[in-house]
């Protein structure tokens, strides 16, 4: 079947209460071979998903392919910006879903819906996310803060995880539906977290602000001294 | 279930008479995030939806989100092209849906059948379509009138939905299955209502005007004087 | 259901014995708003489906919409190359399928299988198509020989269709599964069509024959006279 | 010589009391051959150039290429944004300067600086520009005001006409060369032309007034109501 | 149905002792019509293929389309690869499983999983995946070691395969569902083929060695020198 | 000097009556390493400027390189369109110029001024070009009946030609240049030609036809019956 | 002339001894309209200048075009990364070099060679070049720190100032023209500013210490535990 | 001066015997950072450069920029495609000229025209090609077998050194100015070199051969057995 697996006529949106967030194998030799998105902007999202992690109290579990070899050491933001997260080493499995360590600790957080991302994206992220699927789990895939080595290798396996039934979803909406509102006490980091991701916006408040203060301030142009 | 979600066997095409148009979140700051599609283009065609929902008399309903803040304000020519839309003002909220008044603004409409375009495609186009269709609506969603960061979450955008049962559409597809048909009286206007979403239109039919005037005024061709 | 409709367990794939082509507003001003593909191999390859037609006895249906007015008219190597086409006129309908005449025209060949490729993509191959799968018929809808205004409309469009159970293909894929096999008398006229689909292929006739006139001619080469 | 012609060691800037603009060809059926920039915005752009003529009360001369014929009329906007501006019909010659009648209006000026923007660039821009330039004239040519039928015929051209001693110039840089200075009376009509030329300058002021009238009114954000 | 068809409820990944790999007409002539994805890429990626078929002990069965043709011999290195690949030719048949040796030879296998590539994507590699699933086949359609003639025409043919019930599937991702772990002791060969499909990772290497000698050997920097 | 080498201060543009055409090494295999442009408007572009040489009365010179080997034979256009052109065999120099022969010819012509396109822009163009500079000739390199291996390719050699005080030109610019005036009798074989080099003119001509057509018939719309 | 203008033989690269940098009109509204480069390159590279111009102490002066409207403030980290910066407010100038106060302040450096950056380049970075020029100064212009709203206009305006005898340059030859060795002390906060233009860097540092470390620790590969 | 510096009116061409090749930092992690070409083009690119430089008896001379760093070792095939290269390390210089030891060994070659190729290109292939002319040597820069981060850095790096006299060229033409006739018995090992630079001749050769192969062999098509 390949509507939303799993979701037994739920609505197909997160539910932050059932929530945990996988992030595999974002390593900065791996980072190297990304080509169907620049690697500043896949690392930005990453580095954004663990963020919104930590403001919506999710559960975060790393790994990394080798992390020893040429394939490089895991970006520091993804645990700068998810201090609680977890890290599972593997045994060489390229599958993490493979490894029992890793099974066992997603089993471990009690949740039923796991946004998935890693690099590179048709491999680190789409077996596990095909492998929790066919283990009962309802798996968001993000596959803008994944990376792989084509744009033809990033359709193909769009292709693939939503005929197993997984959901794909970009960076952007994982941010938005985990937030819900901005009418909450901590929006100034969600904020933070979008301009991350979406950069004009950064720019966008910075002209808001000014636009503010020259009227606050009594502020004459320029062109009018 | 990703066929067309709701059509029960019936057609899975736009009926003028049991539809209702949604505009969300179209604001100038949020355009200037849209990165999949010319924003001149995403401007163009959101203000068309407007002009032919007037034209084919179809409700329209309106909101924003804060702005009051860098998001800003909805674009004019929504209203100017559609000045019998209802505009709705939220709380907060970041899927359109999750507001009540929202909500109940489309229940009073009294039509099963939904066109959905919004800024950013992601979020605020994607999260009221998978939520109407989860409401039983059926749901035609505009992906170029609508605007996100970038083409890859555009394409992630389309497939999740797609998944979730909405019937994807672009700009000039919803004209002409609105239209239905040139034998009518205010064919010139839906005409007009193309050179926006199509501009070299214009041009066919400026070329085509001249080209008859030369034979209806017996001109010379400036070579041949 | 999104799998190809109407096949009920059969191949889905084209049986020529059993097939009727449907090419729709191939017409020269509408030709000037394509967006998605080069108007050059767009022409060609509406041009090899007709050439084609005719070498695999296959019946033409071809209409126009409204062509004294500026989308012009039908482009000529359409009947040039299918002269048994029937071309059916239109009284201002937009989806040739709500034209009495033209579905009377499909029904009377008999035929439970369509090709259909029509300008623009989005309109005029995908209402008749979505209408033809409702009315039960196999449908084989022709992307890159219809056109639309931008490469996104098309990539919403294939989503819709599909979605609506239409058998996505290509110009290429519509030649070699009319014709089967090379061994055939006619094998030398396929090849034409195919030169016209993938240009290189006439190159790779050019070099293949001189290479080996060489041998058959004894003839040094330049650079060792 | 390559470097800007006829200058004789003055600034190679354009002096507005000394300036004629010639706008060459920009006619309806040409502009559909255009493929090195989207026509819309080279639309535009001749446009504001011709509005721009207006504000600054510069001379403009206009010409088209046979408009009876298949080239089509000139585009309306030219004659609508620059009202003094004077038609001068050839009589069959493709190099505008070949008409002794066109360069008689040039002459008659009085000007000996020219700003010349022609459809299609690589014939109707390039030839009098440097027909122009070996007359004397100091000579800027709008590349992106003129538009020809390929990216690479474009950078040829560009290419060539800076060999014969041309300045190249975008429109952008034509608007600010002639406006000098936002400490003018008409600052508001120059900024509307450059919304012309660069389409998101319309969402900053749209943004900005937003933000500055959420002061003014103590509006309050929608998220904290 | 379009999820993965003949899994019945097992994961659609591949089983390395139930698979064989057919590679269809890669050929020096096809390949010049290739226009979806560089050459160069296809031929490594196609190659690659091979490689780890061997490796992972998996029947390879080839065929080519008329190699006494315009449409060339088959590259070489599909056989200096795969030693153990055997070739079966056709008379004339386009799409292989029309052959009768072909699907005998398959069908000799013994394995219920294929995996297949063909030049040109949209005949070669589709028409032999659709009649595989039609005959009960699990199949992976690896659509980046294929090649059409177009960026669109592949665009169609993995929206068609999807719709048949075939899995789509990168090279990449063929590597390593076949390598499962790096902790096998072939893992250098596994690195090697890795290398061939995404090139940057030569150079991860070939810096790894260098950082890690300049340790081992006590190298100044020649900066410090 | 780079200024348009030879002209001593005459204007730089062609002067039909002085001028000779080189077509060098326009060859079905050298085509197939073009990457700098379609291949199609290659062939087109190269078949057009023989077309106009005929109509202008202009020498033209072939030569090929090594025709009998993988390079290819000329491909047939050129000399069917340009029937007066004279073949000169090379005895395997790469740059044309190095060829007794060749250069013999070209002074037989007894012009001062060349149109030189040659495929491969980087080599078999610009050598020629860049030689024919050295001894006095004024050269016109035509870059887009030319191509080469890479678009980085071909703007290299763009500048270097530049440098060496070639003019650069497209092919477009060439018709124009030789044709000069539409007021002569030849003017629609010179209108073909353009169809040839800007596809969308014979549109343009169709539609064109067509709008006269039906006032001259009095036609009603279909819309209107 | 169009050789570098006024190095009279000297060799025409960046002395920082005898250089002042010129920022230019980084303002956040500005950046908004940039579509010749990706917005975050630009800041990046914008904010890269500024602090190389404090490792190398070289003076820099700031202007902002009515930073009080929607042009927007100049972005915080140019005056951040240069603390040293002096600021210099205009009354409405577009060009720079129009207001008396900013040709005071560069002439108060003492310097003869200028690096000039500014958004938009074809506007704020070319006038101030060309006029820098003309009064005899040295002038670097870095496009790629600039930014512009098309390609095309970009590459007019390269073509423009390389006319006018300006150097033109990319941030990473301005970095390491002004840092010249890798041998001295503050090495690495140069290193920190190329990860700023060339982000691949910081991944090329993190593998580096990484793989190092692994041999330093006696670390076991995770595939060999 | 921008005409080709110190030719003095000699023919702006490379003269085997008068030249030596400079190979500059072709570095595996310099390659990481490559944007402005395929980083495999640009390898083999480089490859064929040395193996040239072999067959026709050039002086070569390498160099690196701190190897024992985050730059990584020049790619191996450097100095294995050109045996008789002389690597000179440098002690910390961001230009190599700027080494004492390198331009001694330049000097030592005794030539006057120097083939220079440098990894990246806006900074170690411009200084030494800019100083060198400075020096009186003739340069030919070879921007496509040097790579820098972006393609804006490598056109505003070409124009530079366009502007500093430097002669700009592409790898394939080098090889051609080197080889000059096919005309000589090493002519098998040039066509290979070709390969390298573009890659379809590889299957232009294995179409010819096989072509061939099939006239001798009296094979029968397949398709008529």
């Amino acid at each position: 079947m390949t509507a939303p697996a799993n979701f037994n006529g739920q609505l197909p949106t997160i539910d932050p209460d059932d929530t945990a967030m996988l992030l595999i194998d974002h390593q900065s030799g791996l980072f190297q071979t990304v080509g169907d998105m620049e690697m500043t902007r896949l690392r930005a999202n990453a580095g954004a998903l663990a963020k919104v992690a930590s403001l919506a109290n999710i559960p975060v579990i790393t790994t990394a392919s080798v992390p020893q070899g040429p394939n490089g050491p895991l970006i520091p933001e993804i645990h700068e910006n998810a201090p609680h997260a977890q890290y599972v080493a593997r045994t060489g499995q390229i599958n993490a879903w493979d490894n029992p360590d890793f099974v066992e600790a997603v089993k471990a957080t009690g949740k039923n819906t796991l946004i998935i991302a890693g690099t590179i994206t048709s491999v680190c992220m789409a077996f596990p996310s095909i492998s929790a699927v066919h283990e009962g789990y309802k798996v968001f895939a993000v596959i803008d803060a994944s990376g792989t080595y084509s744009k033809m290798a990033q359709e193909i396996t769009l292709a693939r995880v939503v005929q197993a039934g997984v959901v794909p979803i970009d960076t952007g909406a994982v941010l938005s539906e985990l937030q819900r509102t901005w009418n909450r006490d901590d929006a100034q980091e969600w904020a933070g977290a979008y301009s991350d991701v979406f950069p004009p916006y950064q720019l966008l408040i910075e002209s808001y602000m000014k636009a503010q203060d020259v009227v606050k301030n009594n502020e004459t142009l320029d062109s009018q001294r």
